[in-house]
């Protein structure tokens, strides 16, 4: 398959190399075709990784994964345009975290509103689906780091989308499509977005390091 | 032990009721020491099931637990005032849900405030623990509906207070203490109070009853 990896961070790098191990074809796209740590990323890795600028990684694509930092996302996808995105399904993959002046990390926007739903809006021919933004990358690609049953949330307005991407999930990662709870529409964004604050103290004060997750276990 | 239950809605009734039950002597505190939702908890249980105000309630007490809905909260505890809550435990078990006008509930405050901050930030004297808000008030006072291990969360800025309460949550409900999570000071009341909209999710729209709870589940 044809991927765009928006973005070049740890995320983008972690879900971009796992594709390429696989076999797909994957473009990390920023804002200059030539950034440099696209092009750290994609070395390594042979003639399936490539970098270009966000606008042509997401136009080679057939689907596209959205993990720049979350307060410029939207900024990222206005490069792209609407056309290029058009009937393809992206899967947003960020958390609007913004460092507060005393250091501490809040979100730009929640509550009433959220990444997931401001890509959806901008971008209404776009099959968004909101996944994996509970998780640290490293649990993302390898699910199989926390023992046992733990969930993904995944959510989004197309039915029929929503079911590809755990398709997906579960073959390039190892996502167990029953440990993978589908919350609805893509307003449910809201929710998993707003567990970023919760998520931080358990990585933070916590446990300490970052490969934990959540299980839902349900009583009757 | 002397506690008084500061609201009169399904959770101080579920609460109430127990603690009773356990031997404590218990006053439902509301506007008015004859609320008729109070004097009805109270009848069927006997002497040591009391009704009274906020305030006499609370000077009544030895601690005091807080589940008036969470965004009246603040108005109940300024009719109690300071004083009666001098040096106390306060447990505050809500959440400042508010619902929108399109039916659908939002937090009234989150991110960079909370319930529990709010409190304790009014009550300097008084030791705020924000504790049992993540889960439906049968979960709270029947951890084992839920199977197997799953977790509560505790916050609070005095660590004598938090120790206190996590006894208590043993004793009384049956939580065990390795299952409680201290995430730190009161103002990560943030995280556990924006939880709630992944919850109502999974209440409403996956599960369809409000019997289950998270476990975080530990990779290395």
């Amino acid at each position: 398959m044809k991927i765009a990896i928006l973005g070049t961070g740890m995320v983008g790098d972690a879900l971009g190399t796992r594709l390429v191990q696989l076999g797909h074809e994957v473009t990390m796209g920023s804002r200059t075709a030539a950034n440099e740590k696209a092009v750290r990323w994609a070395k390594p890795l042979g003639q399936t990784a490539r970098t270009a600028t966000f606008r042509d990684a997401a136009a080679f694509a057939e689907i596209v994964i959205s993990c720049t930092s979350g307060t410029h996302s939207m900024e990222a996808l206005q490069m792209v345009g609407a056309e290029p995105l058009r009937g393809k399904i992206l899967i947003d993959v960020s958390n609007p975290l913004q460092q507060e002046k005393d250091g501490g990390m809040i979100l730009a926007f929640c509550n009433t509103d959220s990444l997931g739903e401001q890509i959806q809006k901008a971008f209404p021919w776009t099959r968004v689906i909101k996944a994996l933004n509970t998780v640290n990358c490293e649990i993302m690609i390898e699910p199989s780091r926390v023992p046992g049953d733990h969930n993904l949330f995944i959510c989004g307005n197309d039915a029929a989308a929503k079911k590809e991407v755990i398709k997906y999930l579960a073959q390039w990662f190892g996502w167990k499509p029953d440990n993978i709870i589908d919350l609805g529409d893509i307003t449910a964004a809201r929710g998993t977005e707003m567990m970023m604050p919760l998520w931080m103290r358990l990585f933070q004060g916590v446990i300490g390091h970052p490969h934990f997750n959540y299980h839902i276990v349900r009583g009757n």
